[in-house]
């Protein structure tokens, strides 16, 4: 059975102070049906990627609140897995057309973070870690930061090259009408960036976002002349904390996951065209890189400073919407959004941000530190 | 394809001061591999439903952090659906088997409600329910109690014969060594019981409870001499607010979900012989009565009080584990304990309170006021 993307949609990202949840769900959920030609009526089932709104806005029940927007009241599940909550989401999604119980079902991720305060957003998001390091008053910064300190070290790899992650991440988000940020920046500018925790700086953090992104998938063919299908669903697990890891660089989640979807696949990492990754920190996408198999261990940070997953440069071109550095990371939505985006490439409608060619894309989403990682493979 | 129940287990329900979620789980986890005759490495992968862990104790990433407790780091999934949680996260592990993706998986349900305050805990239970109710201050009792005046006056059914579902599930609870309460109530009981919301008093609401239920699935087959499968896994939903439905008296979620049900077996209500309904009220009992198809329009709540629903004395035998009301309700946990109860009777182990000859079982779990119904039914 073939899973076919039928619609895609998504807001625009960024601090919305005046959209309410809803409305942005309104939104990417309006727009990925007419993007399918469908009807909400034509929705068999819908299922919500969505990490805060309990702890946040004290909102559960999210699958039958949605169903308010989308205007039906069908079965519908929310799933949560921290960050990956959108990839998972989509992953039980494709399991319910594989089960042969729908036809059509809309994935809806969703995050509405800029309502919160600086202090309960530190608090909440600490929630997709464990209580050991909620008690040792560490946050999310501060783990990632231990393993660009375990990185540099292992792989003698510099801070510059570190930042050339978030340089070409914002490179791509200038050419992205949806990214929360469009300003190209340099290493220098990174360098100059404020300490949040050594040696991660400012810009090498992914930002606090709102936003909401919708994918149409079924068991139909797709009208569009670029059909798109998702030809792999992969999710594997570790624990939850960093201290119970045999290694801090590299998250065995990842490696697992992403060789179960190429051997579902036949192809090699080498196959790849495009991928989004989920760099929630300039080192996460330095050691996905190497995890997914598109680097050598220790070269992922040197590859990407070479421009080596540049658009237009490189052979495998990574976050091509700007990632969650430069798009925005609202985090029920960006599993989501990275489907949205690697569409928009193998359909070759991303516009100047087109990777040429594309045939073949990935979607990297991890929840915690590597506790969970979800990977989709698209093909035409 | 046959969904087979290979192991269930429950801990104790109850005020558990001294036991923390984690610990829960364990109990629950090894309880149905126990049962099951498998080791933790058997299984392909887990899912869990919670309602409140973000929002009482700043926890997500449930499914890895479960995964902890079940000793292997598989594919998880946390599913959300407040008060059905446990229904909606079993029913997307039925999806999973139906795809082809897993033979055996786990699905935990768990809720630790306890270590929070009261009002802490009114405050997050109206998670399940919509802005709107919300600003209005109003609370489930509220909700339910809004449900039990329009029944009363549209039924002409008086307070004595509400009364009856909590005296019925009291005395099934009294045979239940897993109950929160085993101690037999009489109408008069109920009647003199503080008055929460009007006409609903304290004997007419559920308890706040803690914990766990585990079960195992499987697309192999049971070693157990009766074994028993899963026929029919149903979701429906329904607006989240009350005030948006067009009668107070039925909740359409529960009609739609048990007739899709009851088509898929090919059975008519009649053809049941146990089933367990989420009471969150003695009222929510009478109207499942009635939307499940057991009673007659209004004669819900009479038929319970004429001992229509009663162990050794009715037909159809409605929460035969004391149900929410004296079983008790930890959210999450509910959806598979109802699961555990009807696979014990249709294995004829359920000692004292077993119902005699039960082939047929159902499952009855609703999130909020029927924004969600997942109905499961198990037969030999």
């Amino acid at each position: 059975m073939k899973i076919n993307i039928l619609g895609t949609a998504t807001t625009e990202f960024g601090e919305l102070w005046k959209t309410s949840p809803r409305e942005l769900a309104r939104v990417a959920i309006q727009g990925a049906l007419k993007d399918a030609g469908k009807r909400p009526k034509d929705i068999d089932a819908l299922f919500v990627g969505n990490m805060l709104a309990g702890i946040f806005g004290n909102q559960a029940n999210l699958g039958s609140l949605f169903c308010e927007e989308l205007g039906v009241n069908v079965p519908a599940s929310h799933v949560e897995a921290a960050c990956a909550s959108g990839g998972l989401a989509l992953h039980n999604a494709i399991n319910s057309l594989l089960a042969g119980r729908y036809n059509t079902v809309l994935v809806l991720g969703v995050e509405k973070m800029t309502d919160s305060s600086q202090d309960e957003v530190t608090a909440g998001l600490m929630a997709a870690g464990s209580d050991e390091e909620r008690q040792a008053g560490v946050t999310f910064p501060g783990i990632y930061a231990l393993m660009a300190q375990a990185y540099m070290s292992e792989y003698n790899v510099t801070e510059e090259e570190l930042a050339a992650v978030s340089v070409k991440n914002h490179f791509h988000g200038s050419l992205n009408d949806k990214a929360q940020f469009r300003r190209i920046i340099t290493v220098e500018d990174v360098m100059r960036s404020g300490k949040i925790a050594d040696p991660l700086k400012l810009l090498d953090c992914s930002p606090i976002s709102d936003g909401a992104s919708a994918v149409v998938i079924s068991t139909e063919t797709s009208k569009n002349s670029k059909p798109v299908f998702i030809t792999a669903s992969e999710v594997a697990t570790d624990t939850l904390s960093l201290h119970d890891r045999q290694s801090f660089t590299t998250l065995s989640s990842v490696v697992r996951a992403s060789q179960a979807a190429y051997k579902k696949v036949g192809i090699k990492a080498s196959g790849v065209d495009v991928a989004e990754i989920h760099d929630c920190f300039s080192i996460a996408e330095a050691i996905a890189t190497e995890d997914l198999g598109f680097s050598k261990r220790g070269e992922g940070a040197k590859d990407i400073a070479n421009g080596r997953m540049t658009i237009g440069k490189g052979k495998i071109i990574t976050n091509p919407s700007g990632g969650l550095k430069a798009c925005g990371h609202p985090v029920g939505a960006t599993g989501i959004k990275q489907i949205v985006e690697i569409t928009q490439h193998l359909r070759g409608e991303a516009g100047a941000r087109q990777v040429r060619g594309a045939k073949i894309g990935l979607t990297h989403n991890v929840g915690g530190s590597g506790a969970i990682a979800v990977i989709h493979i698209l093909q035409n």
